[in-house]
């Protein structure tokens, strides 16, 4: 049977400033990532998502970044992999005690923006990360890039790893997602496309790249979207259209 | 037989930034409180300073602090009780992250600057840093001015206590400390006079206040400053007059 | 001729975090008060903000307020007069560069939140920010509370002032605003009694206290929110409401 | 008759964190370069340095970085050139404003560690900054890697540059200097050596590369270091051998 977790990124506001449906996108995710002070959030906020998933039954994983408020960790720092293992360990950590504050279990790491990109490609990145969520608790799932250096990394070090798969986003020949400055080509506006490219990675294990060659992929979890209305509405078509489909949506640690 | 613990602020350096001597000031501690990130400290100085820590066995405390690094921790910021609680819970459990990638255990939690002095006499302070301590881990030991609000707050939640005492700050006929606004009146300068206070206070669980007053005091552990040269100096001397006086020198949980 | 300024907070977005409707504000009101960077706004916020007021033609303030992102500049931070003098000059240069910039001249300076509140009341703080204003640019027009601490110390340096008055809060018998944690009466909820407020305040020079008291007050110029859809409708209500009365809106430096 | 000048990067303390010898540092150039709270630097800072440089009579320039307090500036951040030359209008208006409370003028820019590295390489960059600098005060003088990009881009929005040199780095046969990973070869340890490097540079403007050709280089300032004392010491050397050569210390803004 088939099965695959929606995850979503969350608990992105700071101080006053809000980001995001929180509440909406909960109901259409099975796990949420949620921000840890340093791109986003703050401890307030980390308070008050990990309840609200915790209410919600939903899987909660660390979303660390770049300590870049300003730049929302979208940006690219130059830094040392020992500079990232020791920001892992303090955003995991610092989740982590909110998690017990709500007695639900820190179930997984997922790297934001930049730092999410960084270690798809580079090595020393992505052992850091990985190094870094095994120092912390290496029953942890380590959420990344399908195929990326990230989730090799990961696996090396005997983490479980979850595959992740974007249904608005195009590949390329070599399984990476077309880069944004791609323009049009890099993003899939018509949702029954986007639809299909996920049923196909998901029944097929392979995704059509924008060079018309089948690349095959792994998909374990889709992140959705919620930086508006539209996007938790896709996120809830996708879900319906996946479980007429008889695929099961559930969370990465119930499928092992 | 006499026990006392000498603590000692670590790990306040932030990035290019250093500050204190922590290496020599943790040859004359049994405890040291490692700032968190808020008030200074950083993630690459907090696993540096927990790593030496580890190493000279001494035990360890977060020393959370307001989140003002511009200010050091030193200024009071209006706030809830609700933010301090969410903000005690982030800082004591990013450096709890630290602890076990080191694999020594956090001890207790000493508050910082200005959030120290308002949780002194200000209930309401006292009890949200209490209750987040009691809700990271009800085996924390809570350090706070001798005979201070945190203190009763702590013991009204069942947290085993710290009283924290000063050798070279006078007090006052309620048995708080002289503001150091009160100028010279404030500070003991004579090293011979700050030692003798400590040994009253040990020996005698008293203070002679500075209106005259004999007043009653209880110290299980006394702050050794890291500033300077001459602040560890004194340190080492204390250390020696205490030992010479038959008083053992180990950590508060030593001590029960 | 009746003269009134009616005056917007606009700039405070930070990076990708979105507040205020200012393009909407803006159609609404005769000057505008730009954060600076410290507690709300970025380099490219207020070089934005700068280039759209401009173009409205509007008068440009700076709007300087406490160094404290998280908390958004409400709450109070305990520092010296001196601090508080650099903190000025340092938002207010940097605000007059981005004028600069679009050859726009910089006209006013307004203090943001907890400093513009403890201003209201505080000499010594009043002096500190009055003075840092003289020393930036001595033609600058200080707004403060209608009759505080912050009105007299700028008369008192020979600064331009301009007394600022509130439709939707109430006034105690002293003059100042009902505090918010007073709750209701601290609010004027009826948009028919706010206006009238204003017009009161405008012809007469008094205003009703909540003690039932008329209290002289000068209004030079008037607040208007832009926290939300609601807040934008009641100031362009206010706006034509004033207009049908014959009263002039005009910025502060158009009456002399 | 030859004429250099000699400049040092000072003012880079923050809060209760202090680095460098700036009251020495200042004994030995003709130049300061201030840090505007970006990369280091506070208001209160950059106001007590501005008055320092002032009673020494020193030629004042803004020295803006990366917004990167924990990386001092020294770590590049992905971004755009909008965002650049945003940052440097709100850094050098900040820097003004402390500059025209003491009646001081400022004279030069000087951006800092990686944002001078993307610069002196990178084209978008250099033009962003150049622009910035022509936008607030186009007498300025802009500081850059002699010959790099930086120059090249001032130049061609005809603002007057001054070409940096290195006493104790070496350069490659490009005319760049050999990157810090290099190691030993990068660096020049041996004080007769440095001494005579920067001669040749200013008598016979070339410089002997690491590949051992003769390079032409323009030498209008040399950079002096103040992290410590015999830093500070290597300069006053410095100072001493090109006075005995006959060469004129003054600043860049004398010599024309």
């Amino acid at each position: 049977m088939l099965t695959v977790d929606l995850n979503g990124d969350v608990g992105e506001s700071f101080g006053v400033y809000k980001v995001g449906n929180d509440r909406l996108l909960m109901k259409e995710v099975t796990s949420v990532n949620i921000a840890c002070g340093y791109h986003a959030g703050d401890h307030n906020t980390m308070a008050q998502t990990v309840k609200m998933a915790a209410e919600q039954g939903l899987e909660i994983g660390a979303h660390p970044g770049y300590q870049d408020l300003i730049g929302f960790g979208r940006r690219s720092i130059q830094t040392t992999p020992e500079d990232i293992y020791h920001m892992i360990v303090y955003q995991v950590s610092s989740l982590k005690g909110f998690c017990q504050l709500f007695q639900v279990p820190l179930k997984h790491v997922k790297p934001h923006g930049a730092l999410y990109n960084e270690a798809a490609i580079n090595r020393e990145v992505a052992d850091a990360i990985a190094q870094a969520v095994v120092d912390c608790d290496s029953s942890l799932i380590l959420y990344g890039l399908a195929g990326s250096e990230l989730i090799e990394a990961g696996q090396a070090k005997n983490l479980k790893v979850a595959n992740e798969v974007f249904a608005d986003r195009t590949y390329q020949g070599n399984g990476t997602l077309t880069p944004r400055h791609f323009g049009e080509k890099a993003i899939i506006q018509d949702e029954e496309v986007a639809v299909a490219q996920v049923l196909t990675m998901l029944k097929e294990s392979k995704v059509l790249s924008i060079d018309g060659k089948w690349v095959p992929i792994s998909a374990d979890t889709v992140c959705i979207h919620g930086d508006n209305d539209e996007a938790v509405q896709f996120g809830r078509r996708l879900r319906h259209e996946l479980e007429q489909e008889g695929i099961t949506l559930a969370p990465v640690s119930s499928n092992s």
